[in-house]
């Protein structure tokens, strides 16, 4: 199970193998999850091209699929690469960014679910419940539900594609049909910096490509991200340091506060 | 009349509803204007698919388009998602950048002026002016004129179009074919930071989405930019930490701080 | 030869000048390239459609065409910009971002120099090794190999292109054939801020906008990205406050800075 001794190991693998993780992903975020990606160890490489993807992949140790700002042509690469990585076993994780907001993102997150077979989902609330065909109560790409109101329609996702589902929010939760992890780490301010959730999923790709034990993985993840998050908050006066003084903690997360900080079951 | 009070209301009101507000923007830009966004209060979407972009404004309380990089299927994507808004009296704002450094921009910005009837259309002094045919002076997508120059211009673009237009610069005019208002905040080294002039037409996006007196809203919105950019500019030392202070400034703005350094007629 | 004046020179040129960079670049450096090139007084532009991208460079004193994400239209718009950009004396310089990653980017990147004759290569250690044929050790876009092992590949690139190679490492080598520049400033935390071998690439592009002598404009580049780098360093606790002291550095290096911190030969 998670332990503050869990978290340091894989912490520590990521940091030591710095796996390369492919990110096909949107442009808001792209800036931010590359650098989070560094600042945890991982070296991350941004790639969308059909000409490439399948080669890209390849030589790398975990793929991130995020719909942010999907169009047609990069939906095609996403599956394109996403087959090519479960056909070589190389991890992957998902982010249906703003599923339920409109038909076509809910409909792309099911097919890129149907064909890529993600071995992770991670989304907020009314994401994880538009999955599942749930009225989402989304507000564009921000949940209006809280993490515990989407639990149920998390385990049906779970049985539907096998997948570990991590529901992010307030709590995130950890669930891959027989145990659900929840991660009480974090605070609020994360919720006013555009791509920490999707941070989040690039942080679940960095530790899915050291440990295939992938509801430990995105527990670890998540919990990096909160402890991050906590620590960076207090020597921010805004949501603009913040994000700033997030990267510093992920680059600097030491044993002792992962020992401090530690929150989850 | 803009005044103190009307600032502080208009801000508590997009605090208050955090209004959906969808951008179909720039690269160069996307991630300080969704920062700046959720910093001011609102929530913002970026969505530029055409599979999408309808059934996105649709649920959107206003549209901010932004020609930055511009390509045929963007704004194709611009075009479709600012005739679903008109049709529903959702606020469109609309930033032409770099409107007179070539043709393509001119004539796209004249195209999307025509199709979409932008209720609000911002740019510096040269855009303005290329928009109406003048030689605007432009050096790529900064202006080489000052905001005061090109006010006959911009009344000349009220008249063709019927929208409030604001001429951006170290004073900000805005303008509805009745009243001129100054806002003097700000600083010049806002335009050492990218996309500042770009944030400023999202903040109008919020700003319009809780004020349906455009004039006032689009007033508004150049004021807190400006408010915020002067307090940056105090706990800042150079370009990147004011990037940084700004959304700070921008989230924590109080009533006292609008009160005194307002600066407008 | 470089000297700490001639850095001094070309960076007050810069500086007073302003030149307009046209930038067809990558989604991921686009906010932080642009802000450096603001920093050290240049004037940045981003477009890639194919409609405006030779009436663009045309405006422009320098061009700077980045594959760190490519696709064919963005591609074929690099091709059109550089060939226009030769034909009228623009100098360009050419960044092959994980060149030898895949076939694709190495194919691209050979495909690019041969069709718009690049003044100047700048890349890392694996990528110069790629460019000649050789296996370049490379983890996605970041090299395994150092600098220095990549000399004699940059050697042979020189002489097979005609251009100026810049290896970017620890030490940097600028080469033209008959003499070798090494520039030795700079941090390793560099390294950990995505996009920074990419805003390297940019203010070559600034500087040869104001320097036709095109080693000693890389080699200035190089050196101002370099001090700019260690006092930002001083000034830091981690990548993320490194990245935004970077861009504060850049706008107030002084000619003392550089005569204290100039290191090269």
């Amino acid at each position: 199970m998670i332990s503050k001794e869990s978290v340091i190991r894989d912490l520590n693998a990521v940091r030591l193998q710095s796996p390369l993780v492919h990110n096909i992903t949107n442009y808001v975020v792209m800036n931010i999850t590359a650098n989070a990606l560094l600042a945890v160890g991982a070296s991350p490489v941004m790639a969308h091209a059909a000409e490439e993807v399948e080669d890209m992949v390849k030589i790398a140790s975990s793929l991130v699929i995020n719909i942010g700002t999907l169009s047609k042509s990069w939906v095609d690469a996403m599956i394109k690469a996403g087959k090519a990585a479960r056909e070589r076993d190389i991890p992957v994780v998902f982010d249906p960014v703003g599923a339920g907001a409109t038909a076509y993102r809910t409909k792309t997150s099911l097919q890129i679910i149907k064909e890529c077979r993600p071995g992770v989902i991670r989304g907020n609330a009314s994401e994880i419940m538009a999955l599942v065909g749930d009225k989402g109560n989304t507000k564009g790409v921000d949940s209006m539900a809280s993490s515990g109101s989407a639990l149920q329609a998390a385990e049906l996702l779970v049985k539907k594609t096998g997948a570990v589902v991590v529901i992010s929010g307030p709590v995130d939760y950890i669930m891959d049909g027989q145990t659900v992890v929840e991660v009480k780490n974090g605070v609020p301010m994360m919720g006013r910096i555009t791509g920490l959730g999707c941070t989040a999923t690039a942080l679940v790709g960095a530790f899915m490509a050291v440990d295939r034990d992938l509801l430990l993985a995105s527990a670890h993840a998540m919990t990096v991200m909160g402890i991050a998050g906590e620590l960076a908050a207090k020597r921010s006066d805004g949501p603009g340091t913040m994000q700033i003084h997030f990267l510093d903690a992920l680059y600097k997360l030491s044993n002792e506060e992962i020992t401090t900080y530690f929150n989850a079951k």
